[in-house]
Parts: structure tokens; C-alpha cells; sequence
């Protein structure tokens, strides 16, 4: 029983409450509920939310996935992240590999985990509907440019046949799509020369230009409206970006839009420098707030973190702009940067910023409401937050293998404080407290119409 | 505690769980609560819903306004309304006789009571801050257009005069205004010769064009406007006043809508005839489809029941179109109707029609979420639900003085079983079972910029 | 032959031309025309424009119809306005006096005339269509709120009466009203004192308040719409009137904008002061952008001078707030109000400007393409206009038998220096240079569906 | 002098007059002009029209581009055409020829050019600020898919620079984009086998599917907007595409329609097989409505040719889908087929048709009012139109070099009986009646902001 603190109901609501909790799922809420149970934990002065639910993280980057899993999600339950989606990456058809993945899930992670795959050809695109049927994925990702070296792309007709197959496995089935075009940013970087007092982020911004972005978005868009299926934008980076998937979702096109956590927290002023490359950038101040807009008035569904982490000697900032890496950690920072930024900076309502970080990716990808939620009968996945501690984010705290983290240095205000997954605490006061077990989450597919 | 039915959650959930209560309100929600309580209802195949909340009724129509009130909020109860807003008629400045007023609302009221006060002239308007301040009203209440022989009217001026006031006197004030343009309706009465062979009703729809309700609306809203103040449009009756008030809420003019259950259940082809007599009028099957369609897509956010009891001979349904009364009592058979056709005939879900019913009116009128709720620190109203009862409407089992009914004789599926209040049971299969004590609910004003 | 000046092209173009006339129509457009002509216009240094259509036009007012109209349509001349539509006005049906009204307009007018019927009760409308098919009138007008002592009023069910009899007599009538609020001016005119040092014309504009105009617009337009007829709105005094005109015809109501040169030209701070007494008043500079906003979106289709000349004594500007009288002579001043604020001070284009003080009332009263125009078959109306001619206003020179004008001792800019009739010079240089004879214009009625 | 016809004014009225030229220009409309004029035109029975300006013709396909421009620009004055907008095609940069090329049209054309450039690199693009300057063009285009061995494209980079550049040259520059994703089309050709009996048309249309016009016009859009430019999207040929332009336009994004007379005659169940292969594709008759529903609607600016003749072994109609080629001569049969299928099948009034016809092309690429008109002062290129001719596609008739028509065998109504250019008769009754001589259309640059 969490006894004490102001829990977020599914309303929308923050009450003063008991949370009652049998066999890992909640049972009650109540006003000093009876106490028959084994543990209680003190929740006065926090709130009391639903487990944050991270849609968007890439585990085995630097390391085998299993293994990082291990590690990170260490990271994430310490951070208030109790489920993560994380993109598989391969070449070739995913179903073989699958079992093995999910058995890994099982013994390995501290989270509940889902999968998208992340696919680059017909030929994966041929083994869909097996994954689907098997192993309970519906959510699909693909690159209309890829990171050079790192990832590769689909062109159109690829991501057309990749949609449409989605659709017919599953009609909820959601195509994540990363949108750059790949031409404009082959051009930007091959453009003017950089001068030599620019700040090596703006530089970087330059490279990546807004257009880029939208050219894609508009391009998935069309594809998706014709395939049916709905598309699901990630980390959208830009004001203009923004503003086009808004207009999109005006005139009826199911698109879903996802933002990160260290677009809306960082600048690319940021003293940091290459700590904070990523692709897209993180861009400046103007583009910042258009991004918090959009959080605001609802174009935004979902906050993930696009966690990619490295160690610093891979991230390599001192490389420069060509000899340094994209990705960055942000799975143990990932709700202090938002809840700093987006309640206190921002002065959004704490029960508007959670429902991006819990229940929205819960809803798009089908998890809710067992996931994302405080209703009874939803899994017992809650994470106190002391909406006013300050801490410095210190990366030896952070409880990843990676040494750095993008926000290292500032203070954030706003923390989790005890992380709960199935009912017991597995973190408390920065220290995990016990290994959790993470749950494989299958989803259901929908062979009706929309 | 309440043990084992489905729970309306705030969230729009309905979730199978106990609900816990003490000192009248709900303290708990949960799967199998510890059971300390002193008393058990068995909800099991029922729905636990926050008790309705009437916004629309009159009393002392035929008898004095506290008699009737203590005869007919039994039937409210009967019929699962456990909150009512009361219009005071009077041409007299109302703050001499309010407190007496919540007095006899407290000795003889069974339900919750607010009040709403009827304006008709600048002595009253000029009283208006003085009953705010002391009793906590900030609803009004005015007709363009009267009744003849039952209630005046005001003019453009006086309504613009009230709506300035109420403005100023709280940022959060309604007005509601009765919507019908007098010349129409005078030129609609003198008009052409009924045949011999047409319904009574059919007749006394045609002396109240929609185009009436339309240009009031119209008039009201641009008064509203100028005014800024909040509108409340009471019982919209046609499809064509509900399309203006659906377009006006689109240009972003603050108007609520409300229409009532007599209109969703009835038409103008009715056999009771006479008995359906309301003004404005019940209407044709046409326009009862618009009404729903304007609860459907959220034009309509309260239905109240107009409840104007009489008796039969009061009511003489024989005294022909101009012999025979308007007004009608509805507080007994209000849920059921509307589930009947809400639920059963539209096919809407039961928490969307139930939120109209309940959590929409208390939202209007300030009371939300003491009252239209079920989250924890509520009030403990409860409605337990069988919607699968099927009950023929009998004036007899209704509760009321009225010896008759406009929906007598009707199969209606969807039943209250069981009504509780401030956490007691006050009636049970058609039974009161014991003496319910009405509360006077004093509202908040606001004196901040909306 | 009008030689050398540029001419307005109905397709909007300004081009130097020649304008051959046979048989007072136009027969010619041309670069240095051959010249058979009997009579050349040198329009050397001139804009020749089709010559003004005037809808709104009060004849009769302190003296007989037909001896107004023979002096006053001089005025017409010299002010460049060479049709008018004039406002009828009687309490008995029209057409046993029609006959009679026509023969005066062919013996003494000097400009061609068209009636629109001004309409106070149902025995008037039974007689609409006698009119209608007789004389070819096809628009009628209704006052929501008369002028005390002058004019009376019709309410909301003998509107509707009219309007759907406009509309079964002809599928293109249009129905003018005046839009006031008669309860919302009455509560103003009772309202608080006046303070000593107010000017005159800004207490009469809060004797008319502009929310008068708007609740007055929107009942007319929901009655219109109900009657499925073209509601003309004369008049429009303030931009809250001019956003509700306009917010209409986006919602594809059929409503028609007329506003008039002395709104566009004046404001209540106007040295003139009583003199500019009109119903409804002229308003602020505020009021006055927004009703040239209005010309300039095309939410206004016509500018008319709503003439009601009357002698100074009469007038009586010393007569006080309640003394004096509304109505002022505007037909010699008017063409030269517009193009001095139109053209010079607001910078429209002159061809936009000129389309609402020919064209735009020729087209929605029926006339165009026989007035409005200067296409081949066109009635050889036609204005020359010097845009840079100052004159200051001078009653003794407009020609009318009134001996004041509202602007006068003002400057303008832009003004008429010839006008044609019917290919006959009939005034040059402020003269009159011959007795011009009018013909009475009929209208077709239209029987199709709109 | 053009006697006795009726004239299309560019109010858009069509009026019985005569037309007066001299030196080359229209200087006189008019009823029974007087008579000088050297030579007479008997227009009466025939529509007078200001000559179709055609801005989207190829020359040079098959044959050196000043010898194609000779003979084709006859067919083109048979065909009513008197300007056309020749789409010149190098990988170099243009400035060193176009001197050239101008002489060619000034010695060999028989009607009025003006050049567009086709750009396909950056050497160009630094080019077309001399081309601009030197030769006043302000018209480019660029192809996002190219014709597989016969016309290359540019990536989303370079169409961007492109546009950057065009905008920074001229503020009222226009970029023309064929717009198709080659992605989407690579995947359709590969696609799935051909039915034996499918009409070669219908296997060509999926070749070319509507999803890749569309990917390519958002891709355009997003990229003109960041330029600031105007977009002209060339040959719109699906509904999907149609629908796309006209919301972009609704969004207030600079964007300007075209389509095709073979659009908008033809449907892939044609008879007449290969004959009528084009890219993109003529689509079935659901598109076709489409098409001309964006005309009807204004969404569609201009109505071209898109003329790439050829001949009827070069076209090698049998060689199927893979062996026949793309391209077909359309100037002699433009306008009958325009008014055949606007005019009589679709019921369009004869001024909108000819609006795209015409003034359209006329006023996009900066040349009305000397094309476009019949204004006073316009060039005097007029075409006799008689709307009830019925005349048999036969391209022995059509003065082309090209020795089929994708009309062939197909009876028009409508057709052009006389063509005027600089006040001359240059063909009539289908016989070219003169050496017409063309001019060179140099056109203004403009600095302005737009
Ligand atoms: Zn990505
Ligand atoms: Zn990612
Ligand atoms: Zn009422
Ligand atoms: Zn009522
Ligand atoms: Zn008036
Ligand atoms: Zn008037
Ligand atoms: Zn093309
Ligand atoms: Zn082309």
C-alpha cells in the first residue's frame, strides 16, 4: 500500500489518497484505507503517478542488447520509468531472432518491454505478419534518411509497402517514421563553411535543417493516408515540423506526434556542446518553445527520450562536428528534465505533462490501461515525485554505463523519489532497491476497420 | 460501502469495485476493500453512478414552493436525482425571502438544493449582489418570452441590464435565458385554423416555431457577448436551435447548452396527447433526432427535467389546446428515460449520456467535484443503476403529488434500483426507506477575469 | 462622343478611351474613335465612370413627394448620381397610389428612378404582389425599430409575414431592413444624464448603441433565412454591425451590405455637430475604419446616401439633443464623401470604390447590365471626375432645396465635374445644363428558384 | 476590324460588337463601329476571342528546335493558339544560346513566345540570374522525377536552391515542378505482372499511380514556401493530386494549378491505345471529373498542352508498354478539345473555359493585359470561334508535322473557324492564310516584396 500522497486518477484529477495493491496490480484507492498489507510505503508530500512509459529507446548500440538492457533499464526505473518500447534494428527478417529476444526481455530487463522493428526492406517487410501473430507486434519503424554509418533508409515506395502491410496485419498497427529528407540534409552539410566562433550545436542545427523534417513529415503523411494506417511521428524537433503535423491532425490525417525529453530541455546554446548531438538537433530557443506548444495544445501525444546510450569515449565530443557521435543517455534524467522544464519553466499543469510521459504512449501503442494508469486493476507501477527537490545531474548517479549524460552540470528541479514496479519498490531515494523483473508485453492486433 | 458493482470512475471508466464511504462521502474505491463498514450494499449487476443532478426544476407551481418541495424531491430520489438547482419566480428583489428560503431546504428537502433566481424587472436586478453575497447564488434566470398567464418576460434591455450585472458580480455567473421570440409565437397562435383531425400536439408545436427559439437564441447570445458572461441556453427543443447554438459555440461565444428529458423521450405524435403539453413543445421525431445528435457531439452539455408538477386536474388534459396547462412532472421517470433512449434506443455509451445527467450540470453550476462524481472526497451520492430493467412508467410508483405522467403507460429498460445519499440509503426498489435531509449548496463566487 | 478621358471598363480596368453613344446606350469603346458624332465631351484630365446608382433615397419628408423629387434630383445630377432608389413611404397599400407615383417620376424627376415599398402591417403585404406585378418592384423595406415621431415599426412575425411573401412574388426580392433594437435604444435613450461638456454627437451615439444594430441583424437574418429571401442590410452604422454582416455571409447566409457616405465620411467629433444628427448616428473613428474595412473585404456591396433632405429650420440644430431632427441632404456631396475618404484618405482603388456607388447597387437591385456599366449597350450614365479637384462644401452649391449640408465648410477632394444622362450632357461645372428627364425603372421578377 | 461577332470582354461578359485594330492592337469595341478599316472580318455567328496562350509547350523532341518551332507553330495558329511558353531544355547553362534562340523565334515562329528554362544542376542555377537580366525570364522548372531516358531530375536540394534563387531574381518569379516521386513510380513499374487483356492505357495509368503526384506536390510546396516562391504545379492529372492543390491553396500557400487539354478530353479506356501515352498518365474517368472539377472551382489556373510532338513512327504505338513512347502533338486540336468536353459535355460557360484558356496563362506568367484581353490596347490576336462546329479529329488537318493525333477519329464540337495575330487573319477555315510572324516576350523582372 502507498499510503499519503496525492495520486494522479485517471481523470485528470490529483486527490489525496491510499493506493491498495494485490498481486502487482492495484486493488483500491481510498482515504485511509484499512491497512491489511504486507509493506506500506510513505508517500506524504509526493505525488503518486502511474510509471512513466518511454515509447522510444534503442538498447545495443556499443554494446550487445541484452546486455545494455541489463544496465540501462537500472537507469530507467531509477529515472521513474517503469515500461519502455525499444526499437530493434536489423537487416534482415526479425521473427527467427524474436524468441531469443523475448526470452532476453524475461531474464534480463528491470522493465516491462515492448518492440517495435525497425525495418529496411521487402523482405522484412515479408515477415511482419509472422512477428505480428507470434509475438504480438504491431508498431513499425522506418528511416526516410538514415544516420550515415549508423542506420540506413527506405525510399517512398518502400515505406508505402511497409504501411500497407502494417495496415493489413493489424489495423491499429502504428508506423513510426523517422522524417528527414535526405537530399536537404546532404546539401546542408556539404554547404558554406562553418565559421570558427560558432558554437559546434548550431553548427550541427544547420546540418539538420527544419525543412528537412517537414519535406518528410508531408511525404509520410501522403503515404500514410493512402495505406490507411496511422503514422506516427517521432521526435519531432522543430517549430516548422510542429506546425505541419498540427495542420495535418486539423484536416483529419491520423498522425500521432512524439517529441523527446532533450528537445524540450535543451538548447543548442547548451554549454555542453557535443554532449548534446543528436539527430535531429536540438535547436534553438525559438524552436524550443514551438515545441512545448505543441505539448500544450495537444499536437504532441507522446514524450519519449530516443535513448541511445554510449559511453564518452564513443560519444567522442571532442571530435568535432564529424568525429564525434550522435545518441546520448537520457533514461535516468528523462522525467526531471521534463518536469523541470514543463511544470516550473513552462507553468503547464503536472497532470498535462505526466499524461505525455505514462498514458499517452500507453493509449497509442495499445498498453493502456493496464500501462499508464492508476485506475483498479491497472499494474502497480507508480513513481513518487518530489515535485521540488533540486539535484544536480551528476552521471555516477544516473545508474547508467554511460559516464556522461547531456544535462550533466544543471539542476533540475523536480525528481522521482521511490520508482514501485509490480507493487514493490525497486528504487528508492537514487539507490535501486531490489531486481525487478521485467515483463515481455504483447500486444493485441485489431483486424477491424477503424 | 457499496460492494461489487461497476463504478463510473471520473476518468469515464467504469470499473468493477467497492466503493468506500465515511462521514457522507466516498473515501475508498477498490477490488474487494477490507470491510469495516457498517453497512453493505450489494451492488453486483448494477452500475454505481454519482447521483444525477437536476438543474432545472420549479416548485410552488399549484401548492406552496416548500410543500411541494418536500413532497416531490421523494420522487427525485425514487428516480436517482440526489441534487436539484430550484428556479424562484417572484417580481420582488428575492433577499428578504432567501433566507427562509434555504431554511425550508433544510427542514423539508429530501435532494441537495441550489437555486437559480428568476429576473424580471431592474428592482430585482438591483438586489441581485446582495443575494449572491449572503446565499451564494450566481445563476439567473430570464425570459424573453413568457408564458401568458404564468410568467412575464423581459425586454432586450433589461436582459442586457441583468447580464452586466451578474458579470460583475461574478466572473464565473450563468445566465440562463427561456429562448423564445414573442411575436412569433403571438403571430404562430392567431395563425390559421387547426383541421379537426389533427393531434393536439402537432397543433401546439406549430404555436411555437422552432424559428422562435431561434431568433432568442440568436438575441441572447449577442447580448451575452456584449455582456461577457456565460449563457446558458435552457431547454433547446429544436433541431434548428440547437444548429445555432452548436455554430455559436464554434465562433467561440461562451454558450451552454441544455435540453431536457421530456424532449429526448418524447414527440409530438405521442398518444398521451395532452399530458406531453410543455412550452416550448415537444416536437416531432425529426427534431428529437437533432436533440440527440446535439448531446452526442457535445452541444448539449446538461439535461435537466423543466419538472413543473400538477395534477391531473390542474393539468386538464380535456380543456383542449387552450384549456389545458403546460407543465409537467418529470423527476421520477428523468433517468429512465433518458437511459432508455440514450443508451438503449441511440446507442450512446452509458458514461457519455451519464455525464449530461450528472457531472455536466454540477461542472455548470460550480459544484463539481463535490457533486456529479465518484472520486475520492465527493460526496456520497450514489445511483445503482439496472439497465436492463424493464418497468412500465406508472404515476403511482413515481413518487410524486402529480397524479399522472407524460410518459405513462411506456415500457422504459434502464432503471435506478437503489439511490443513496450522503452515504445512506434513501430509497431501494421503488421504496423510500428513510427520511433523506436536503443540504442547501451555497456556491462560490469568482471575482477573477475569466 | 466622351473623348479622351479614362474609362472605367467593367472589367475593372481604367483605360483612355473614347465613348460613342447612339440612342442614349453606348455604342462604342475606342482609341481615337472615328467622329460622327454630333456632340464631343472633351474628358481630357477626367475618370469617366458610369454615373452613380444611389439605392437608399427618402423623398417627401417636409414637403410633397413629387415636388421634392423634381427639385433634389438636380442635386443628383450635380453630385454625379444619375439613378436612385427611392423609399416609399405610407401606412395604406400601394398600389392604388402607384400609378399615380410612376407618371410623377416620368414628368419631374430628373434622374431614373426605381421604388422599393416600405412596409408596416399585413394589409400592405397582401398588396405586395399587385405592386410587384404591375410595377416591377421587387424590394421591399421593414424597421425592427422606427423612428419616434417619424416612422413606425413592424415586429418580428410581420417581418417573416413579409419576407415570405417577398419571396413567393419574386425568387429575387430583396428585403431591406433597418436594424435597430427598439428595447436596447429606449433603455439607452432613459439611460444615465448626459454630462455638460459632451458633445452632442457622441451622446446621441450612445442613444444608439451598436449592440442594437447587431441584436437587430441577427434576427433579421434568422428570419430571412427561414423565408429563403436576400436580406439587404441598410445602413450599417458600427463595426460591431459590419463583424456580424460579415461573420453571416461566411456562414453562406444571403445577406447584402449597404452602408452610407456620411458614416464613411464623418465622425461625432464633427464640428457640424446636429447637423449631423442622423438614426442611426454616426459613430467614432473606430467605427468608421471598421465600416471602410468592410468596403475594402467586400462585406459591403453598396454605398447609398440614405438622403432625407430637410431645410435648416426644420432640421433645427439648435433645437438640442431632443430638438433637433435626424435626416440631412447627402445626393450633391455624396460621390465626392467617398472618393475624398475612399480614394485619398483610405487609398482604395477607384475602380473599388466606384463599384460600390454604381455597379454593386445596379446588381443587387437588378438594374446592371443596363446601370452600373459602361460596356456596348450600357444607358450612356456617365460622370467625368476630376480626383484632384479641392472644393469645399457649400450648401448653395449642391443644388437641393436644403440649405444646409451635413458637411459642409469641409474640404473634399475628388468630385464631379459633368454628368450624362442618357448620352445628353446635364451638368457641367456645378451647373445644370438642361432639364434631364428620368424614366421610371421596373424590374423583372424572377419566378425560378434562387 | 472584326465585325459582327460577339466579343469576350474581359469583364467576362460576352457582348455583340465589332472590334476596331490598328497597328497591330485592339483600339475600338463597339456597336455598327464606323468603318475605315482596310479590312473587314465577318465575325457574325462566331464567338470573338482574345488568342489561347498555351504556357506549356516542348519543342526540338525529335527534330532541331527552331525547325520543330516552325512547322509546329502553325498547327498552333489553325489550332486558335497565338502565344505559347516553350520549356527549353539543356544541362548547361542557357545564357550563351538564348540569343540565339530568340533570333529563331523572331525569323521562324508563326506566333508570340516566351521561354521557360528546365534546370537540372547548380551550374544552371548560377546561371539564370544573366538569363533573367539579359532576356527577361522569370519562369523555370525542374522535374523531382525524370522521364527515364529522355529527361533527368534534381533532388529536393537542388530544387530548393533553385527556388532560393528564382525568388531572390524576380519576387514575382514562378518555379514550375513536374510532380512525381520517381520512388513511387520505380516501385509501380516493377510492380506486379500485366493481365493479358488489360488495355495497355489502363497498365501504363498504374505505372504512374496518383500517390506519387501527390508525394511530389507536398515535397514542392514545402520547399517553395521556405523559398517564398510561387509554385505552378505543371500537368495535375489525378483527383489525389487536384485535391492536394486545392487544400494547399485553401492553406494560403502560393501555389498555381495547370493541367492538360489531354487531361481533360481523354480517359484511359481511349480507343486509340499508345497513341495516347503520356507521363504522367491519362487516367480513367473518375479523374477526369476530378480535373475538371478543379477547373470549375478555380483551383486550376491554366490549361496547357504539354505539346511534345512527334511522329507517328518515333511515337511506334505498337512497341507496347516498353517500346512506345511518351509524348503527343496536341497544338492544332487544344482548343476544340477544351471546348468539346468544358463547353458542351461539362456545361461550363464559355468565359470560364476560355478564362484557363487564355487570360489565365496570360496572367500568371506576367503577360496580360497584352495577351489575354480584348481590353483597348491589347495585342489584336483574336480567335473566330464557331461553338457548333462538328469536325472530325484528322491530323492531316492539324498542320502539324506529327502525322497522328491522340484524338484521332473523335467528332469535336467546337472549333476555332478564324485566327487573328497583330491584327492579321492567319488562318481561317483550316488554311494557314499567311506568313504570321512572331515576337519574342521578354517579361519584367520585379525587386518588390510580393
Ligand atoms: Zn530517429
Ligand atoms: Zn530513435
Ligand atoms: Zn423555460
Ligand atoms: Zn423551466
Ligand atoms: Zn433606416
Ligand atoms: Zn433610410
Ligand atoms: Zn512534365
Ligand atoms: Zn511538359
Amino acid at each position: 500500500m502507498v499510503r499519503g500522497g496525492r495520486v494522479l486518477l485517471d481523470s485528470g484529477d490529483l486527490v489525496a489518497a491510499d493506493v491498495g495493491i494485490q498481486g502487482g496490480r492495484i486493488v483500491a484507492l481510498g482515504v485511509d484505507l484499512v491497512d491489511e498489507a504486507d509493506e506500506v510505503v510513505d508517500a506524504r508530500g509526493r505525488f503518486v503517478l502511474p510509471g512513466a512509459v518511454d515509447p522510444h529507446v534503442h538498447f545495443g548500440n556499443t554494446m550487445p542488447f541484452a546486455d545494455e538492457m541489463a544496465l540501462d533499464t537500472g537507469s530507467a526505473l531509477l529515472g521513474g520509468v517503469t515500461t519502455i518500447g525499444c526499437f530493434l534494428r536489423s537487416t534482415v527478417p526479425y521473427s527467427p531472432e524474436l524468441g531469443a529476444l523475448v526470452a532476453a526481455v524475461r531474464e534480463r530487463s528491470q522493465v516491462d518491454v515492448f518492440f517495435h522493428l525497425q525495418v529496411f526492406g521487402q523482405e522484412q517487410i515479408d515477415d511482419l505478419e509472422t512477428c505480428a501473430r507470434e509475438f504480438g507486434i504491431d508498431s513499425f519503424k522506418f528511416y526516410l534518411s538514415g544516420i550515415p554509418g549508423i542506420v540506413g533508409s527506405v525510399d517512398e515506395a518502400t515505406l508505402l509497402a511497409g504501411m500497407r502491410e502494417a495496415r493489413r496485419i493489424s489495423s491499429s498497427a502504428v508506423v513510426a517514421v523517422h522524417c528527414e529528407n535526405a537530399a536537404l540534409i546532404a546539401a546542408a552539410r556539404s554547404g558554406e563553411a562553418r565559421s570558427d566562433d560558432e558554437p559546434a550545436l548550431v553548427a550541427w542545427e544547420r546540418r539538420h535543417p527544419a525543412l528537412a523534417e517537414v519535406v518528410a513529415i508531408e511525404t509520410a503523411a501522403a503515404l500514410a493516408q493512402t495505406a490507411g494506417v496511422r503514422l506516427y511521428v517521432v521526435h519531432i524537433s522543430s517549430a516548422d515540423g510542429m506546425a505541419h503535423v498540427r495542420e495535418l491532425q486539423r484536416r483529419g490525417v491520423d498522425v500521432v506526434g512524439e517529441t523527446t525529453s532533450i528537445y524540450l530541455a535543451e538548447q543548442s546554446d547548451s554549454p555542453n556542446g557535443l554532449l548534446v548531438k543528436q539527430a535531429p538537433p536540438i535547436r534553438d530557443a525559438a524552436n524550443r518553445r514551438a515545441l512545448w506548444q505543441g505539448v500544450r495544445d495537444g499536437t504532441v501525444s507522446t514524450i519519449g527520450t530516443d535513448n541511445t546510450a554510449r559511453s564518452l569515449s564513443s560519444k567522442n565530443p571532442d571530435g568535432g562536428l564529424d568525429g564525434s557521435k550522435p545518441g546520448l543517455p537520457m533514461l535516468g534524467a528523462h522525467v526531471a528534465a521534463v518536469l523541470h522544464t514543463g511544470v516550473h519553466e513552462q507553468g503547464l499543469p503536472l497532470a498535462e505533462v505526466w499524461h505525455r510521459l505514462s498514458r499517452g504512449p500507453a493509449e497509442v501503442f495499445g498498453l493502456y490501461p493496464r500501462k499508464g494508469s492508476t485506475n483498479l486493476g491497472a499494474d502497480a507501477d507508480l513513481v513518487l515525485v518530489d515535485l521540488d527537490e533540486h539535484r544536480v545531474v551528476d552521471p555516477a548517479q544516473l545508474g547508467s554505463f554511460a559516464d556522461f549524460s547531456p544535462l550533466q552540470g544543471r539542476t533540475l528541479r523536480g525528481w522521482p523519489t521511490t520508482t514501485i514496479k509490480g507493487g514493490m519498490v525497486v528504487a528508492a531515494d537514487g539507490v535501486l532497491t531490489g531486481r525487478a523483473r521485467g515483463a515481455y508485453l504483447r500486444r493485441e492486433l485489431s483486424r477491424e476497420g477503424r
